[in-house]
């Protein structure tokens, strides 16, 4: 190879790891958004993540990459490309199918546990179809209209998180809440049932965020690159850090959902801005995300009494709105703190309402009239059964095997004490809620 | 470094890349086979599952490495480079000695739950030592009789996954169902005990699947590389949401076992032709996959009555000898669907009939003599009480301490509800020990 | 790109290669730590690999860095480069920041289930400020005595892992065994909750130690790196099958825990010479290092009586010395069976008691002196109710929505079915030890 080709190469290779870290990604969604629920849907969570890839992979194909990277019409959206025809860059578009699906499954966390899944995947096909290519034609194509008004979301604070949060939101308000979730003022916590997989799905994100926004150089370049592994990690780790203290002060505790989701936080805040902030100003951006996420979380759930059952449209939204105007602030060439002025702050602010705006309009007429003719809820005798049992007819979970000692297995009261486990019936006492 | 310097070195990162997601499957396979099956034989099948890969990788180098890729002796065997003896390319080694083991622990799912650890060993050494070393001489040494031939796979459909599935099955026959699965007629679901680690398995084993088709380029070729991702991300795509819908048109559900096998189905089905179909072939490939899925788990087990409690026979068989004879159809440079006819097609069909016969031979010979004089199977007793007791003497969970809510360890009546949960054993007992 | 760029480009996507798998270790020691320990301490020790990642990231950025790869001041510690001023190679940088958080969650396993979270970040604190970077100036600065002396400590046994360990060991000592471990002479079992989790974990590290060992050469270079690749597959299968069999043969049992200790055990012990041992010698190496693994966890508990819910202390100190003095013997440039005499063993064992003393000195007076003014451990209530429920006021599990059956929920006794899993409070029966 001459030294043309070797560059195509060692590009090829950057790009293809970090497309299949971003792949990964979808492993840590499902396993987040399944441990921070109830378990009596997870199977339906985790065929949520699983579909939500592979259509929004095969739509990527036939209309999706047209409609964002094809030559554009207006600067509006892409006129071609359509399955491929003409495209010669493959990997480009294997390491964009990847991010498509990230939008998608940003809205599966905040509808869990209440949405059908048929409906989901509906909503799916016009977010991935439509919707977010629309979104990265504005932004990521040479030509969309944001592109040339200077906008700067480098990995996707604004095109891949807030178009997914604000999905989210639109959803949800249509969705409402759990069963049991709000009573009048009350707010009750519906804990996650399995937090180690929750926690192993947050270093699954963090892993993948590097291919993330590594990958979004679209090239092994020596200087680029480590900064922006740097700033993703430290952004990440100040941001955890300030949830975990922020979450002790203001309730006492460490509180370990919230921290991990701090992560989420910090990750999410720097994304837009990973190449061109400095290693210093990435940590100042991830401590600000670690409060805004518990006071974010706090506010939808107490104040607005908006159900998230994982805080997706925090950690998505509001982040993605602070990491989108960090760029303006934090930049070490545009932004306002290092002596640039509002220009590039407002240019930041317009396209995060320009999105907020299209998505919300979009998604949210979509889902609206879908709603009309198919309600989008499961029924609340399917919603208290566990959305496991009404769309698959399976549990997630059997234990029932280990649920005895290896002592017991050996004593003479095998049975006595399996019945015990499982068996032992009372009578009375059959009034307690399952929700 | 020169450019031809540089070349080596490029490739080498990239096959070692590979190399290390072929070696994640592992951890796939492992969180797969034991979420699919009960908890009771969740340590066993770990055990199993570590073993294959450190057996076969000690053996890969002493013996089946020249076995596999030695100067031919007759277009049948290798017959030098025992020991990496004259070997220089110790990254091809390394590549090479992490996929022989994804074909040995191909049968560690279909056999779990009943056979001896020890039986399953010998069984493993015996296809890592020799009969897989022979299968890849014949299609992926250059001098190989099947290679001559004009046989194509590219990553191994019928080396890797035809090879395991056919050991499976020979040794599931000897072996017999597990107890209770039959009755008669009546055929009983064992569901499994952890099916989000399951999910997780499917997840990592897609992201590992990357590498073994990728890395199996052996270069990082900026034309190949992205086409083979590409087609392998569209295949399972499209045989998840195939298997998906198939299962709610068959049995009125979207079963999420069967959908999750059926990402592994697209996995298969597209890693012999994962080179030279089209990504719109890949799709239609993948299609297909999913419901041969379906149908084929059904058919072994309900028709066959053929135990097995992952699907492995399925998913690496079935869809091992599809995927082959895939190539034959959809390759765009030989395939009958692009004006090639028949050749290509009845070449794939002579060597899934050549390795299936090898397979079934030398495994079956060789465990019914095993099995003659010490038999593979757990006896009734350690069946019931589980492999992880029988074998290890232990339990893979314990939930006592976190089978209290809060709420309950708030209460008044925390030793009382500790009680029910661990101690309601009848009188006398008070001695169990409790660490 | 011209060739010298080309060669910048390929080590750098190398490096970060071996960066992101190093970060991935993470999770692999999380999941281990919270799989071998008791549910109700999961969310602590979850939170505790998260914030060590963290803390050691920024703190290397402030002052590690410089200490450690700073101009040096008498071959003893850096002293310029602190908050990377005047550092260029920022992958280099994000490569070294990875590693430094593996020490330091070597203790949290180790201490586990019983030393306050806060106490625990203090020490962390420490080790990641001062006493790594120290000893890593020491062995891989170019400058530092231990590297002028011809110490060899390729990818870390010594300074990753045997400083973790001796780190751990002084706490624990300090910090006592957990209730109920120890009754005078006899050692009771405290079995891990979710030894799946653990096992994924430990399938993780291995993955991770590909990056650990190979990213260590700093560059993609096709000689070196499938050699380092080879030794670390090689070592770590045979310790593998080593533990297995030796627990066989010493307990009759293959004993699961112990066989995945193995795993590590193996990684550790050729963390060192991994660069410059034979693959048969890795072999060799690994086999010992299986049964190292056994009699070092057996002494430490049984004999000793030293409380270390993991092995970490065995796993990353018996055989991080291991690992060192193996290069004294095995490297086939200097070890003792290639001829060259006692010369570089003698070095390592010098660089081993250095090492030692330095952290035992250090970890240890800061952590008693700590100790003296706020107790680092819980209180024995705390430690009753676990550390998750203590310290974050939550539960890492909730599995009551899946305990029941999918026949209980269409039997007409749902609701005593559910009773009994969760409301049956029998009378009586409230003497059982918790613990």
């Amino acid at each position: 190879m001459n030294t043309e080709e070797l560059e195509l190469a060692i590009n090829l290779v950057w790009v293809m790891l970090g497309a299949f870290l971003v792949f990964f990604m979808h492993a840590g969604f499902a396993m987040v958004e399944s441990g921070f629920t109830r378990s009596k849907n997870t199977l339906n969570i985790l065929m949520k993540n699983f579909l939500t890839i592979s259509v929004s992979a095969i739509l990527f194909l036939v209309v999706g990459y047209g409609l964002m990277f094809g030559s554009t019409f207006g600067s509006i959206v892409g006129s071609d490309g359509f399955l491929l025809s003409g495209v010669e860059d493959i990997g480009f578009f294997v390491f964009q199918a990847m991010f498509i699906a990230t939008c998608a499954t940003i809205m599966s966390g905040a509808v869990a546990e209440r949405i059908k899944l048929g409906s989901y995947i509906f909503i799916v096909i016009a977010m991935t179809a439509i919707v977010y290519p629309v979104v990265g034609h504005w932004i990521w194509q040479g030509d969309g209209w944001l592109t040339i008004l200077g906008f700067s979301d480098f990995a996707g604070s604004t095109v891949v998180h807030l178009t997914g949060a604000v999905g989210a939101l639109v959803v949800v308000l249509i969705l409402g809440p759990r069963l049991g979730k709000y009573e009048g003022k009350k707010v009750n916590v519906i804990p996650g049932h399995n937090i180690p997989l929750g926690a192993l799905g947050v270093f699954i994100l963090w892993l993948g965020w590097f291919g993330f926004n590594g990958g979004s150089t679209l090239a092994a370049d020596p200087t680029l690159v480590p900064m922006v592994i740097g700033t993703t990690l430290l952004s990440t780790s100040a941001a955890l850090v300030a949830s975990a203290l922020y979450t002790r002060f203001r309730y006492k505790k460490v509180d370990a959902s919230l921290s991990l989701n701090g992560v989420l936080a910090g990750l999410v805040g720097i994304t837009a801005g990973c190449a061109e902030i400095s290693l210093g100003g990435s940590i100042i951006v991830g401590l600000i995300s670690g409060v805004i996420l518990v006071e974010g979380i706090r506010f939808f759930d107490a104040k607005l009494q908006i159900d998230d059952p994982v805080g997706a449209i925090t950690v998505h939204g509001l982040l993605g709105i602070w990491g989108t105007l960090a760029v303006g602030l934090f930049s070490t060439s545009t932004g306002l703190f290092y002596g640039n002025g509002f220009a590039q702050l407002g240019i930041q602010a317009i396209g995060v309402l320009a999105v907020i705006l299209w998505v919300a309009f979009t998604i949210g007429g979509f889902t609206y009239v879908l709603n009309k003719f198919v309600p989008i809820r499961v029924s609340k005798e399917e919603e208290i059964a566990g959305l496991d049992f009404a769309e698959h007819g399976s549990n997630a979970y059997d234990f029932k095997d280990t649920l005895l000692t290896n002592d017991e297995i050996e004593s003479p009261n095998l049975g006595l004490a399996l019945a015990d486990r499982l068996n032992n019936i009372p009578v009375g006492n059959t009034e307690r809620k399952t929700i």
